[in-house]
């Protein structure tokens, strides 16, 4: 096809055939502790991503704990269950090309790595939200912390519950020493370099 | 661009410039009573979608159930809220321009219609499956009217549950004079008219 072309079609046919790789499907999953920074991190990548073209979908563990998971508890058993819920619409997303980020505490390797597995490794970015437990009680967004350490509430993670911290993240975040925008951007910046945008 | 360009140039170019519109999100909602057969027209439109090179999500009232839904029952709150989980899940979907088959009884026109609203009604397709309940009674694929009618479940739509049957569906079927492909085939050609592939 090409010699049939003048050079300026040819730069333009080469830049429309490139487009369907930029329509990867991706799945930003965040984790980390309550309070750590995740759903700040999430709604300031999304914008960054919207305004990059990309549409998004944001799947943030309490908004979906009120529709899909409403009932659901704290139990490992009903975390999990949390988790593959918000793992099966990912995937779906992700199947059609489409990007999501997830921000859900999903304390536990096992079932990260099952929705990794699930989604596909290619297509999974995991960001481990490192912020130290000292300083999620402190911020105490939902005031979870100082329920637990009265004894009001039990299984939060980080008090009695484990968190065990991802092995093998692709990106790790500090949130002390950066804000949610320029952790944005580092992720922004790994997603373009990943081929993603 | 176009005087710059031979004819047989111009016409790739065309067809790839036309692909963008090809992938434009859509939810094909198939509704009618236990044993009308919508399963088995979701799973003939999915196979020929995925033929024509379309990915697709099969969203079945059954499986959802186990997965998205497990622990919710069958009273009206119940069902509502099965149904808006799937509606959410199909909308997040069409948002990425993908195509998703619903099959649920989706007994009610209320909650269909606001399905309809949330995912947007030029991206809305409604199938009414329309058999009969003494045909779907005669089939009873799952036993379930055998068991309405020896009283040990209640709430069975169509039996002591109200199905109201849609106003205005997109498309409605004939299950007793046609088989599930040629149904399939139906829908397939009312979404190639309207563009969706």
């Amino acid at each position: 096809m090409a010699r049939h072309m003048t050079e300026p079609i040819k730069e333009v046919m080469d830049e429309i055939l490139a487009k369907p790789s930029t329509r990867r499907g991706v799945c930003i999953w965040l984790t980390g502790m309550s309070s750590a920074g995740k759903t700040t991190t999430a709604e300031a990548l999304a914008e960054l991503l919207t305004a990059s073209g990309r549409q998004v979908t944001l799947l943030d563990g309490d908004l979906v704990r009120s529709l899909l998971s409403k009932g659901l508890g704290y139990s490992k058993e009903d975390r999990d269950a949390n988790i593959r819920r918000i793992g099966f619409v990912a995937r779906e997303i992700v199947r059609h090309d489409g990007a999501v980020i997830c921000a859900a505490v999903s304390p536990y390797q096992e079932i990260r790595n099952e929705i990794r597995q699930d989604i596909g490794s290619d297509n999974f970015v995991e960001v481990f939200v490192n912020t130290p437990l000292e300083v999620c009680e402190a911020r105490d967004r939902k005031g979870l912390y100082a329920r637990a350490r009265r004894g009001e509430i039990s299984g939060l993670t980080g008090i009695d519950d484990p968190y065990e911290p991802p092995q093998h993240p692709d990106i790790t975040l500090d949130t002390v020493t950066h804000t949610a925008a320029e952790n944005a951007r580092l992720i922004l910046d790994y997603l373009r370099q990943c081929g993603f945008l």
